[in-house]
């Protein structure tokens, strides 16, 4: 991580303290906060910032966006360890929330991060027209049309075996639309030109897509300690992903390509890409 | 109801039924039409589309508003109802949303309606001040200061005996703050005068704690088949209650002063407030 991102994660992480340190409502207060600071890598809203920054535009003022998203991006981590869903007991090395929760207060504290994203946005100091785009992106990125629908396809998926068009659905739903949302937020309050804001979400299209690829390649080759949660798991349930599709190598050349593709939507940025070119290490 | 409240319904139940048809994921979207249409009285969007009309306002501009709250509320029975909070099979009647789609499928459904809310009201046809001030009222009455404390209090409240401040500061979270929340959300869109926003939140303060008394009141006076759901559950888990607390007779006096105050605010009001006088008879 360069010294620019550790600052970045540090005002984030001190704004995200303030709005949790708000609640009047200790039990809960403290299942919101133990996932957010679960050690999470804050992918979504490093790349929100990053985006602004390297626009020049106010970090500071972009804070309340990037802590919706990384509050969104919690909820759905809680909620989909549940029983119900992928009945996951560790998330990055700790108990997952109904572990440490009980499974009431796990499902409430996931509402409740959803819930406040989109308050804290709203509240931000920023103009109405900004704030309200931001809100449309993140519900048009996590709901019916993005994120949940994603995850419905995913559980669906355990019963049938998807072909490549439907596995990339699903993915550009289910990971890849708030990544692309962290894309296009940061654009959005940055304001850039139309043509950047089409060179940053094809970057985020592919950034995407190959980050859902990584992830199923490491599920395979990485081990529990590793990965922080349970190794080889979507194989023992059968889930639809990348390897079991394309085979080992054939996962990797497809990630490939997404790098390469995002490496050729960066090049058509007005700006020097440098900071978002180093996104793609997390693809390695 | 009156034919005025019947043609508000009407258009809310159609404009609902479009944006629930846009979800392009079948299964999904069965999951939240059923809730949707599982028979609610909508009283938090007649609500909000009766202040409106009160004062004059464009009732057609406010259906996406309407619309979200009747969303947030949805979601929130659905969760409510899961086997991990109040374990509930029936709901107006009907199987709840596990019983009828499985346990991961509602929890969906719920996180999907929630977040649909705010993309629905966000993207709606009005000026972009407004649509951020509803978004944040909405968010500020469902989250971690509003209902889903609420929840987590009255989880909380099954291992504790609450006094009458807790019993009312939970329920003024849990039941309240939604209902305060259509009426402030409604004044909004009609931009009311001050003097009106506070009288108008003086009765919804009211009503609100009402309806939960009312509610309290039911559980152990009605039947079953009566309420559409299992009558005397409250006593069954030991639930802190406004009739555990203050006896039948207690709970009626106070439901009565809420009455009072909520009649005492709609006096106060601007214009004639027979048509939210009519929603005191849900208290009846």
């Amino acid at each position: 991580m360069t010294k620019a991102e550790s600052a970045l994660l540090q005002a984030l992480d001190a704004f995200m303290a303030q709005k949790l340190g708000q609640i009047d409502n200790s039990h809960l207060q403290a299942a919101m906060a133990y996932s957010i600071n679960a050690g999470g890598k804050r992918v979504r809203p490093l790349l929100l910032l990053t985006v602004v920054s390297l626009f020049n535009g106010s970090v500071t003022t972009a804070l309340p966006a990037a802590a919706g998203l990384e509050f969104v991006h919690t909820y759905s981590l809680i909620h989909d360890d549940l029983p119900a869903m992928d009945n996951d007991d560790l998330r990055r090395g700790q108990p997952t929330s109904h572990k440490q929760f009980g499974e009431a207060q796990a499902i409430l504290a996931g509402d409740a991060l959803l819930t406040d994203a989109f308050g804290i946005i709203a509240t931000s100091d920023i103009a109405a027209d900004l704030r309200i785009r931001l809100v449309a992106l993140l519900a048009q990125a996590a709901g019916s049309h993005g994120m949940v629908s994603g995850q419905v396809r995913d559980l669906d998926g355990e019963h049938v075996v998807l072909d490549l068009a439907g596995l990339k659905r699903l993915h550009q739903q289910k990971t890849g639309a708030l990544l692309l949302a962290a894309i296009q937020m940061g654009a959005t309050l940055a304001q850039v030109s139309a043509a950047d804001f089409e060179a940053l979400s094809a970057f985020g299209q592919a950034f995407g897509l190959g980050f859902q690829i990584h992830d199923d390649i490491l599920d395979v080759t990485a081990s529990t300690a590793m990965l922080g949660k349970t190794a080889n798991k979507d194989v023992a349930e059968a889930k639809n992903t990348f390897v079991s599709l394309l085979g080992l190598e054939g996962a990797q050349a497809a990630l490939a390509e997404q790098v390469r593709l995002a490496q050729t939507a960066l090049a058509r940025l007005s700006v020097d890409a440098t900071p978002l070119q180093q996104f793609l290490n997390y693809l390695k």
